[in-house]
């Protein structure tokens, strides 16, 4: 159902969340009210920004880019450090965590949505395959809603399709929403950087066993 | 009455209200448990950050300077735009107003903090002259407050000593601090950037006309 009187402003990284975020927003709003923000931090893989312009290009989606490479300059760790090791051991604070990043990308895709007159803000940030980061929690992006709200004197409308969800339904969502293909095909996922996946990687894992989860029940449901 | 053992950061334009919480942070804190931070956001007057980078060093304070002035590419205003003519007309809206500036600020403010063990961060913001802009009031300031600290669990205290302070009020704390002629002579708060001040702007007047009162109540005490 298509809600051609309102625009959408999607967090984009071109991964797989943000993917099908962008997915289900083209299915809802219709392409032509979609927007797309991806921000550029200092990552350390280029693949992961060219495969979002890739995407955000091929699915005919206006895309803004916004450079937050400062926040290098205030903190440091290991997703924005080159000679950092990154932590595999899951149990572990991920020592990818970049402080106040979600707070950031809310906060300038705000900025950018009211000069656009756009009220709804997408994002993909998901509390259920615990990632140990605080600023994915529900209770931290409501409190953002109300914050942006007061500072801008502006109705922001913040939607977290994903947050409840976890990897086995982001995978029957994108199966729902004629994606599935698309996002295994296109989208980015691994830590690593590695194309196509390094099958080793947290991420890689989760996005995995997801897919072979949906993939195993989609079976059972079709025989 | 100093707390040796806690840390501050201010938040640093160089201006009349933020010197005065940076006086006053050195005098609770100690010059050495105290940091500012100074944003850089194209201003449109370079004299602007030369006086805060002075006073930082008159002072003997570490400063650190962000950049923020990716702000510009995703909003236009006055403030920011050299072609762009400042709204003198007091009553209206100020066309001055940076969407999302006091967040921005107070986050990269709370990102840096967290990473120098630093909990207190002081602010100049004042909802008592109003302003027009919706980040300057209490309720802003508190919600921020919230969001920052679920965002990165962590617990950040906010003070904003100027919050309910007329002009006069803030140009007494100054003189109480022994900063009066400090604060007069080095703060630099015109809006048209004029040296010593143009007489004629809404921050100008509003400045000179609190000075005035101020020192009128102080000579009659006198007498």
């Amino acid at each position: 159902m298509q809600n051609n009187t309102k625009k959408a402003l999607v967090i984009f990284s071109g991964g797989q969340d943000s993917t099908t975020c962008l997915l289900q927003a083209i299915h809802h709003y219709g392409k032509e009210n979609v927007e797309a923000v991806t921000f550029q931090y200092g990552q350390r893989h280029a693949i992961e920004l060219e495969k979002a312009q890739w995407i955000a290009n091929d699915l005919g989606v206006k895309q803004t880019l916004i450079d937050t490479s400062v926040i290098k300059a205030i903190t440091t760790n290991a997703l924005m450090d080159q000679s950092a090791v990154i932590s595999q051991n899951a149990d572990e604070m991920p020592n990818t965590f970049v402080d106040g990043r979600n707070a950031l990308f809310l906060l300038y895709a705000a900025i950018y949505a009211k000069g656009q007159g756009i009220h709804d803000i997408i994002t993909g940030v998901c509390e259920t395959d615990f990632s140990g980061y605080p600023d994915c929690r529900d209770v931290f992006v409501k409190s953002m809603n109300v914050t942006l709200n007061l500072a801008m004197d502006y109705n922001f409308n913040i939607q977290t399709p994903l947050m409840y969800l976890d990897k086995k339904q982001t995978w029957a969502l994108a199966d729902q929403l004629g994606g599935l293909d698309y996002v295994r095909q296109h989208t980015h996922t691994c830590y690593l950087g590695v194309e196509g996946g390094c099958h080793e990687c947290p991420s890689c894992k989760l996005r995995e066993k997801g897919l072979n989860e949906y993939l195993a029940e989609k079976e059972v449901r079709n025989v």
